[in-house]
């Protein structure tokens, strides 16, 4: 509405011309009763008019009604005045936002428990920074994050992955899906990329959206057949050896040694180690982390705080080979930083000050009692007559393997009409389904609370009978 | 360091590798002195060994020189107890990082003037926003962005633009580039993408290394030369029709008709309307946006509080049309926000309070002193003896035509010896520079003080002796 196309030359005054544009906004119903226009003042600088102009047309509508003035408040749209008359239809909602069914026990792997979100340090961190910082805060961050945040995440590494990195070799994102989408600009589209199948299916869709030709590949008892990359003329691989999602394989050495091997022996290729959720480790020795195993300079680190913290945060980083990182620096240098730095400088205090490490804990343990409490209650129900679980070593989610009365399809349905949201493994086949694989569901038990265990498998077990 | 691959059947004792492990991180040098290692316990809780281990392994530390053990503050590495060694060296920082001089008078165009930005403002919104909405701010928010931003985005362009969008029409990212990035995964990567020559070159580097093929369109004093398009088979073009940069050119109604009779012209053509600086304009009418005057759902209304907050917020958004707002939400659905929700809900509040309405009005005013300052100070000081402005209706730059008794190199050598920093033209040029084209440069005004648009000049008129 108030961008008209006033015409000096018009024989009609501007504040005509401004009248009946408003008039035919009103009348047309794109201009609803009780919205406030803006102030004569406003309106007559954006129009580049004066503000006699604005004030005539004004007037003209208060006259007739179409407006109404409140003191000190402004001017407001009234009550159509004519008749009214068929409103145009109001842009529908569009379709094609899949529905998002609510469960009243969600196994869904994608969020975080909310309630153990560090929300009083969090807050106090975020005002110390908006406080402290304020030209810093506004200038645009370094190209690959704050020089605090990337220090924090090397000491962080180091302490706990066994991970050397500069924090050169460091680059912040906005999400692990905005990273991987400058790493194949980085790494380039000739290859093919390897991604585990099955796997993490968002990553092969990324990848492919990116451009590049995503070859899925087969896993073995120990994570990902590498001899297949040969056999695929694959370039880049995408792992998660720490705890393969979905299957839960923590890839033993020899593998990861093999992987590396294969990296070693060909120009130009790489392996992304998605470690997603490795601060979840629950029994076991750390294993050490691809990077800190390769000598080579062939492995890229990728991790999130969403699954740490919160989705919400949209913090992500990887850790570049120094070789990778030097290209990065002259060829993307470019690219602005993709995260505020408000949450930069918070998180960085956050890391530094010890509390990121310790809400690592809490949860830690928290997650541990809410796995416990799960495994005791599918004894308890007697699930584990008609299934097993698997892949609980690390991580924040089992796979729960079922014998055969019914399909994977028929287990999620019924379980849905019980209340209880889960996946199937089948939703991470990149290839088709095998036919002699027993169904299997994925169980993330971060949303549930340890008491409200029992009673999501009583529910299970009416609905799968067993 | 604190991932060693401890190994239970090694005829060592388990303290005794991590013991010999610590050391040899602290003899390479690689555990400084003065850092400090996890407690006994998480260090346990991590390595999944008994604290007793633990204690062992600290305990010989202590014992010989290693450690140093501080009441109620934990384990420091004590100064080296061995004759020093030479240490690894330090991974060198990397190469390839340009460098930033600083000017004392700076007319580059990335920035905004840190000290308009409402501050006391935003730290309350954000600590509303975190006090009152924890829940909401956890959860991953809406793939395109959290809905009261989108209204809230939705309400202004309707106010200020003319543009009625709905807001499942806008998706909100990270930036610009990000959304660019987008852009060229839903809108393919057949044909070409057409950018103005001269342009923002970033665009034409973003949309390259996403893989798309990448046509500069000649300009002429109306703007982008719309029949260059069907020659170079051009489906999707970039062009900042509001304020062409680097060149100001305002594209009149007629050329903006043109481009869409161009994109009405054929299947899957669109036009992505770069807004960047829309909201500063000093003088002429509002001329419609291409988005309001297409009918046939051809136009990308894109824009960003880059220019009008801050670069550092790191959010854009753009309005698509129906039909493709559908296609994304069919297709690319699963791309998770690139926004934190902290900063979407913040920004919403401040939009919807009047807040940014005022900050703008605000912000308009000083860039206009300041633009003003800059054509007096070049007015009296004889600089527009030897070169003449343009461009300058609109946005936050002017363009300086100079006579040619320097090359623009030289202009700008001189100009940085002298601490005035500026940016050539032939920056912006995606084709050879044409010879017989004056030398130019690019002022941008929102760093610079109204105050000190004289000493700049001052300082330019003896470097460049005019």
């Amino acid at each position: 509405m108030l961008t008209p196309i006033l015409d000096g030359t018009n024989r009609r005054p501007l504040y005509e011309q401004l009248y009946r544009h408003i008039r035919g906004e009103i009348e047309a119903g794109r201009l609803k009763a009780g919205t406030r226009l803006p102030s004569k003042r406003t309106l007559a600088a954006h129009l580049k008019v004066s503000v006699v102009t604005v004030e005539g047309a004004y007037d003209q509508l208060l006259a007739e009604g179409y407006l109404r003035s409140e003191p000190r408040r402004g001017f407001f749209v009234q009550a159509e005045a004519q008749p009214p008359r068929p409103a145009p239809p109001a842009p529908a909602p569009l379709q094609g936002e899949p529905a998002r069914p609510a469960f009243r026990w969600d196994f869904s792997t994608g969020g975080v428990d909310t309630a153990l979100f560090p929300f009083s340090t969090w807050a106090k961190l975020m005002r110390q920074v908006l406080s402290e910082q304020e030209d810093r805060l506004l200038s645009a961050p370094h190209p690959q994050g704050v020089a605090e945040l990337r220090q924090a995440i090397a000491a962080h590494l180091y302490r706990f992955r066994g991970i050397q990195a500069h924090p050169d070799q460091i680059v912040v994102g906005a999400g692990s899906e905005t990273l991987i989408g400058l790493l194949v600009q980085l790494l380039g589209r000739h290859g093919a990329y390897g991604v585990e199948d099955p796997g993490y299916a968002k990553t092969h869709r990324i990848l492919t959206s990116c451009g590049a030709r995503v070859e899925p590949i087969p896993l073995d008892r120990q994570g990902l057949r590498v001899e297949a990359l040969e056999a695929r003329q694959v370039r880049v691989v995408h792992v998660t050896p720490s705890h393969h999602f979905p299957l839960g394989i923590i890839m033993p050495v020899p593998r990861r040694q093999a992987l590396l091997r294969w990296a070693a022996g060909g120009p130009e290729r790489y392996v992304i180690e998605d470690d997603y959720d490795s601060e979840f480790r629950f029994s076991g020795r750390p294993i050490p982390a691809l990077q800190s195993l390769d000598g080579g300079g062939r492995v890229i680190y990728l991790n999130t705080f969403a699954k740490t913290l919160a989705p919400s945060l949209r913090v992500s980083y990887m850790v570049l080979p120094p070789a990778l990182a030097e290209r990065w620096r002259r060829e993307f240098w470019f690219y602005s930083s993709t995260v505020p730095s408000f949450e930069q400088y918070a998180l960085a205090r956050f890391m530094e000050g010890g509390q990121f490490e310790r809400h690592l804990n809490r949860t830690r343990t928290r997650y541990k009692a809410r796995r416990e409490a799960l495994l005791a209650a599918a004894r308890d129900c007697g699930l584990l007559e008609a299934g097993s679980f698997s892949g609980g070593e690390a991580g924040l989610h089992l796979l729960l393997w079922m014998d055969r009365r019914w399909s994977e399809a028929e287990l999620v349905e019924r379980a849905a009409q019980a209340g209880v949201g889960l996946a199937p493994l089948s939703a991470c086949d990149l290839s088709p389904t095998p036919s002699q694989r027993p169904p299997a569901l994925i169980l993330g038990y971060t949303r549930i609370d340890a008491r409200e265990m029992a009673p999501a498998l009583a529910r299970l077990k009416r609905a799968w009978g067993f």
